[in-house]
């Protein structure tokens, strides 16, 4: 049994993208080399919703909602019903799966919201839950604070593509030894690995077979590149029993600022979700929730045009690392790269803030992710183009400048 | 040790307020009596922000947020540093307790959010917790949730002025015995009953004898009626180590729809429930956060024209109810009122879904708020004032149907 202390300081957040202005500083000074770098500021550690603004009409889909009154203030905790169900209905169409929305549906907020109710309704003491390393942040710390035991799972991500991919044999025995919940991001964060048709049947065969729950981070699906596709395990032919898919508006569509996501799946596992919300937070802001509305109905070519911007910058960050050596894997789809650095004279965790200091980058450290990924930075280059690729010029001047 | 539907059977939200439209009333039909009563349908479930809007202001302060862009979409999780530190000012000059913006107080998506952090910052498995009863329905939710004990603590509400109050004999023994937590609100929900300075002193003073931790929820504290004083915990002579106050500007300030509190207090505990908040919401929404700026800077005279509005319909459903020969406390807070009904033909779970069905009117039973208050509804009476007395009556009429 973890106690408190135990628990809270494997939540700690020193490092945890968006936090970086709380870090001290001061003990860097004595390990500075050279003088700071030039340039626009650039906070990779999120996207950035002024270069990327906010969907055309989620600002008068909100002022819409405040002005419907108290209707839209006080919602069912799983969200007002009128638009759980438009919601419902465009994601059944996205996912090729159709959705109940009285049922099957809950609004959040947030996706970290999304995945803490999940993990909150299916997570209890000693209860077994693989994680992918790396993967989103906050999955393993969600499992340690509900009480669960990681069971860790490979990505390979680095190969050539047919080799790349969670290790399902790891998997397999994972499942079959007790493991009763499986949470994994596809588009894969931090990397942009997307999963296979093939490893998507695999792990839907394998989740039913064993009675194991699947919760699927989704939320970069919408962001996928030319000639990658992409598998919604949702609509396979093969359904486990317990199957919870999440996704948002906050990444691709820049609807951040309004903490709203969604997860749809289980009856049982959305009920369980919306009586834990009911103690956490009531429900996702009122008001915000009616900038749903405009989710998936987006101005025609308007997602089309925000993917290629995207694919611009990475191609430019990639073709930036690549020149200077670093291994990186191209993202299938999302708006992350994780590039592997050399060896260095400082700690990852120094370096990262020597980044800071002297360049005025901001990066999230690897270990974030995976426990051995000290060698790794993630790059969330949803950015201004321009500023973007002059920051990533100055990771590698960086990393010249303090190399081993 | 609690398992997965143990806890999520205490977590139950057929009753909660705000769910009422979730509930099967199909097997009401057999039991009915009469006909349906005309009149406007009232929901005593929550406040009506039709009735009384938000804060002036709070509209605009929303869209200049948005209009801030990134940098007030993404804030720290505990909240935007320029909005805490007007905060923090404000309410220590409210409180008479001055708060250090950066280490003291954080922003949560209202006040619920911050009551669960709170908790989950100091409750684990076997800890032990003084709730009082009646109280918030969530405070003996989230201890479970938890895996915390509850360690009930009996308010007196319904005998005179001076003999009103909670059970501080319970109250030492409990804290003398192993409880570390003791979590309470004052105002209180559901009666609307007052600490006084004796009280709060005692409080105090026992909780820093035997190092208990308290949690103290002054969600109703602005909305104080003539001839009442209230008084602050944290402001007082004796603290205890470990003391956080919640606040918010859901109920006042009709601003529930932001989904906006906030908790200060202990640093450590405000640390514990930064690192969690980032694996629950990871912020309160980024623009609904500049709403904040309005609170407790409303234009001259508005909250006096607001509590003097609220007085009078109290005023006016304390006459309905002790006309009907219902005991009832007068509140000297708050929105609430907690009348208790006389014994009837139908159990209470069934009047309350009648009343909605057959009178159009929306009430909370009283074992939300504790678990032999079966008698008694929670009314939130922040309701168009004709409205809420043409309901009550209804009410009344509804008991003469169905009494025993």
């Amino acid at each position: 049994m973890l106690t408190l202390a135990d628990k809270f300081s494997a939540l700690d957040t020193e490092h945890a993208p968006g936090q970086e202005t709380r870090q001290d500083t001061g003990d860097l000074h004595a390990i500075l080399r050279g003088e700071p770098l030039d340039g626009t500021p650039v906070d990779f550690s999120h996207g950035d919703v002024d270069a990327f603004p906010p969907t055309p009409g989620a600002l008068e889909a909100w002022n819409a909602g405040y002005a419907r009154g108290a209707e839209q203030a006080y919602t069912e905790y799983r969200g007002a019903a009128p638009i759980r169900e438009r919601v419902a209905e465009r994601l059944g169409a996205f996912t090729g799966q159709p959705i109940d929305a009285d049922r099957e549906l809950i609004i959040t907020p947030g996706t970290q919201g999304a995945l803490f109710l999940a993990l909150g309704a299916t997570v209890a003491a000693g209860t077994r839950v693989a994680v992918v390393e790396p993967d989103y942040f906050a999955n393993r710390k969600l499992v340690k604070f509900f009480g669960g035991d990681v069971v860790p799972i490979p990505l390979r991500y680095l190969g050539a593509p047919q080799e790349n991919g969670p290790d399902l044999d790891r998997l397999e025995t994972a499942f079959a030894s007790g493991t009763s919940v499986f949470v994994f991001s596809t588009p894969n964060n931090p990397t942009g690995f997307v999963c296979s048709a093939s490893h998507i049947a695999t792990i839907a065969s394998l989740a039913a077979a064993h009675g194991v729950t699947l919760i699927v981070d989704q939320l970069y699906a919408r962001m996928l590149y030319r000639g990658e596709s992409y598998t919604h395990l949702c609509a396979g032919a093969t359904q486990p029993e317990h199957v919870v898919t999440i996704m948002g508006p906050s990444k691709t569509e820049s609807l951040s600022g309004f903490r709203l996501g969604v997860a749809f799946g289980t009856a049982s596992i959305i009920d369980r979700m919306e009586r834990l919300q009911a103690i956490v937070t009531l429900r996702a802001a009122g008001y915000n929730q009616a900038a749903l509305d405009t989710w998936f109905a987006e101005p025609t070519g308007w997602m089309e045009t925000r993917i290629r911007a995207h694919e611009a910058i990475r191609d430019d960050l990639l073709a930036v690392f690549r020149a200077a050596g670093f291994p990186v894997a191209t993202p299938q789809a999302g708006s992350y790269v994780f590039p592997q650095l050399p060896s260095l004279a400082v700690t990852p965790s120094a370096f990262v803030k020597l980044l800071r200091l002297q360049a005025g980058v901001t990066v999230t450290p690897g270990t974030e992710f995976a426990p051995d990924a000290y060698a790794s930075i993630r790059l969330n280059f949803s950015q201004d183009h321009a500023a973007a690729v002059a920051a990533a010029q100055r990771i590698v001047a960086m990393v010249e400048r303090y190399r081993a």
